[in-house]
């Protein structure tokens, strides 16, 4: 077992945003395995091969992945944002669980990125500094009723809310479903952003509030912000965009 | 108004995890506000002023910032991990709103870093792989039955958890309610990570389960994962740490 896995997070785009620890991780890999917008995205060594693949199918890559490994490669797979965090550090740990004993002695290490949560909630203030809660609202793992309590219970108790994956081709309507639910439990002057690709040439930026929050303001890329009743908004004038932040104290 | 306020997160400790965006932040601020032992891990420009504080009094540093900044100075604001969860930020925009109405008009920028639940759920596999809140466990500024709603909503929701702030000399006894109410809700062998200075020469990581949860695993500078009822361990024999996991479709 000379092999090694990392399972790395790029950040959100801007290369000054991704850390030494995972640039040097990349730089040492002999093959690295990603969705392929991603892989571009990467500077490598001269000689490693990139596996490039669709965005869907998790487990396959992660198979891969650990085959490679355990043939002596040195293994990068690559997520945008954090890997573990709605990206491919679960599938790899899913992939070990079910399958073959030997892969659980590869030296296996997670490199932590900056997350779209996070890049998202600096870019416009500090929207999640306190109490949160990030939820995905793809259906695809888990039945849709079981999405819809989890909001009802973080708007419920206070909590802001990251929202990822918000919409698909294949799940169209969900959102518009989600954002009834939070307006049905909050008021409409709650403050919600869309953010679209942050850090990134063709960031997008949408500050607005519960009652005027559409689906159509969110791609597959969009990470949805949604504050709370004590959220604050600080206007600034002269063009400038407002601050966005959660009193320390929010109850 | 030339002064320039940047709010930056060091991340966990490892250089390695802290940005460039941040270095450079850093390495061009003429001044550097923060707590002390913080400032002692920073690399700045020879001439640069570092303002040491102890870790209580956000808000005056905060505006001293900001004083500074509206001076013409180039100010950084220092965190651990990321200024926006648990950290400066917040305390930052909160003096702006309250504060002198040309400091709305001050460059200012919070860049992100890698906060210790990212850091902390790497180095034990991908305990936040699927829907998690981040919760605070500090009544200083808001009221602890808040705190335990909070954490019964997030319990009850199936949400794996991030729980900051988990003791302090000022607060004793909240950490062993909250666990005491953790286990009225889940089964005692939901998994708990107490994680203490992650990634630095004091790491200490204890990966135990909610029946066998003890405050006395925590102090002041620990995180603590708490997970679900679907949570899965990987174990992995010869003396190596088990991987804790979310598998993708945690319902």
């Amino acid at each position: 077992m000379t092999g090694r896995l990392v399972i790395v997070g790029l950040g959100p785009g801007d290369v000054a945003m991704r850390t030494p620890q995972v640039d040097a991780a990349l730089a040492g890999a002999t093959d690295l395995i990603g969705y392929g917008p991603y892989l571009q995205r990467v500077e490598a060594a001269p000689d490693a091969v990139r596996h490039a693949s669709d965005n869907r199918e998790e487990l396959d890559r992660a198979r891969h992945a650990l085959t490679l490994a355990a043939a002596g490669r040195r293994v990068a797979v690559v997520s945008s944002g954090d890997a573990g965090v709605f990206a491919m550090a679960s599938a790899v740990f899913e992939a070990i669980e079910h399958g073959e004993p030997q892969w659980r002695l590869l030296d296996i290490a997670v490199l932590p990125g900056i997350s779209a949560m996070l890049a998202v909630a600096a870019r416009v203030g500090a929207p999640l500094g306190h109490d949160f809660c990030v939820l995905s609202l793809s259906d695809n793992l888990k039945p849709w009723p079981l999405v819809l309590r989890r909001l009802d219970a973080a708007a419920s108790a206070g909590f802001s809310m990251a929202l990822y994956n918000p919409v698909s081709t294949a799940r169209p309507w969900q959102l518009g479903e989600a954002l009834a639910l939070l307006r049905d439990r909050l008021p409409g002057t709650v403050p919600v952003v869309f953010a679209t690709a942050v850090s990134r040439p063709e960031e997008r930026i949408v500050l607005t509030d519960l009652a005027n929050a559409i689906p159509a303001q969110a791609d597959m890329r969009t990470l949805i912000l949604v504050g709370t009743e004590t959220s604050r908004l600080i206007p600034r004038g002269e063009g400038r965009a407002a601050f966005l932040y959660a009193p320390r104290g929010a109850v």
